[in-house]
């Protein structure tokens, strides 16, 4: 396994994946580059998908989309090849999930459109260099991700529920940690729901749909963030052939750094 | 025709386009209504042509796509069709203009897909109410605009020039026309030259591509925005078998008032 410090740009973390150094989460790594999440379909289900997408911001914010049968997002990344470089990935098959391989290489197909997704880990490294901690860094686990009530607006072939991430904050960094957010549109931008996860349909805050349990302290409060993995929701309910995803947690990292890190 | 003082909202433009009561530009009617350009084509290319807004937001903001058939864009407007509502169509076989019609019922095709693209029609109404006066509505004609240099993001099969809308002003009314179009983000926003159309790439001010000539007058300099006809220009060189736009100045107009407007 690679060793986490080292892995401080975009191009690190990909080539570590490359080389099946690293296979796990990709929060905390690479601090103040864009990562994303990745959904990759045959082009007859594309637009839908883009519709999806373009119908659902908050969650779904376009990063890039490649052409058809392309696996090199050149708008944010050169020496990348989007099938190996990401830590992990899921496998979907008329909606179920089949397999999480750390390479899709041999699964690839000239048909296939890729969507890159921003993804509320780009702004973590500015919560914590203003003082305001993100647990699931500080544990070495991934973030805890829920299915909310809140439906998604559909498109075609895709509807779904909106998926979540979550973070346990102290009120006095709530604040600032919606400020902080606010700015990057690109990712997700501010919460959208603070103090009650029953409001939105979750159910037990300790038992996450997708990643790690994160405990919510006494005193704390949990801030919700709509999430990129809302899409596989969709997928699944969507019941298309086939399509490849990245697994929760574990993003695929740019050569971006966003602009609203500097501040 | 009907008359123009009459038509303050959207409903109001789009019976009285219905009804063939209204055949000409739609700036300066139903203020601060959001206007809106369209572009229809078979669902064989949509995924094509949304990849291409996705890639020039500036020029192509969306405000809606429609199902394949659907003349019911029902997000932004009840008692609607798509089909009559406005005041003149263009109609494109392999990339060739071949009509003009007032209404395109009769071409209308299950597999039909509609774009509604932001405009810059939009914050006219709030131009003129901070006292900056808008020559085009003043003169009762069009518009100018014109294709640049500037080229578009490519997506699939679309790719072209940006068009822009020009209107001359004072300098000191500049800035602030900066300022308040900046606001409409989802209608082009602030523009994107002012002073030299050479510079981008426009021989001859006096000579729009599409619309009327307006004059700049001694001591005012001419100011360009990003114009949703920039996908006519597309189509054009896409030469895609079929395809229905708005004539250029001759929008659809919603039931959705900007909240900008009201600032």
């Amino acid at each position: 396994m690679a060793d986490k410090i080292q892995l401080s740009t975009g191009l690190d973390v990909r080539r570590a994946c490359r080389r099946g150094q690293w296979t796990g989460p990709t929060a905390g790594l690479a601090a103040n580059y864009v990562q994303a999440n990745l959904v990759t379909l045959p082009r007859e289900f594309a637009f839908d998908f883009l519709l999806f997408c373009q119908r659902n911001p908050r969650s779904c914010p376009l990063i890039s989309v490649t052409e058809a049968g392309s696996w090199q997002p050149s708008e944010v990344a050169t020496d990348v090849d989007l099938r190996s470089d990401l830590p992990r990935y899921r496998v979907w098959q008329d909606g179920n999930l089949v397999d999480e391989p750390t390479a899709v290489t041999d699964l690839w197909r000239d048909d296939l459109v890729s969507f890159l997704i921003g993804c509320s880990f780009t702004f973590e490294a500015s919560l914590i260099r203003n003082g305001i901690p993100v647990r699931h860094i500080e544990r070495g686990c991934n973030v805890p991700m829920f299915q909310t009530n809140i439906p998604c607006r559909p498109a075609g072939r895709f509807a779904g529920p909106l998926v979540v991430s979550m973070r346990p904050l102290k009120p006095s960094d709530v604040l600032q940690s919606f400020e902080i957010s606010s700015r990057f549109s690109g990712s997700h931008g501010s919460p959208i729901h603070v103090g009650y996860p029953e409001q939105i349909g979750i159910v037990d805050i300790n038992r996450p749909d997708y990643g790690d349990a994160v405990a919510v302290e006494e005193g704390e409060l949990p801030v919700f963030w709509a999430c990129g993995v809302t899409p596989q929701a969709a997928l699944q309910k969507s019941q298309i052939p086939f399509a490849i995803t990245h697994a929760p947690g574990c993003m695929f990292v740019t050569d971006v750094i966003d602009p609203q890190s500097s501040r």
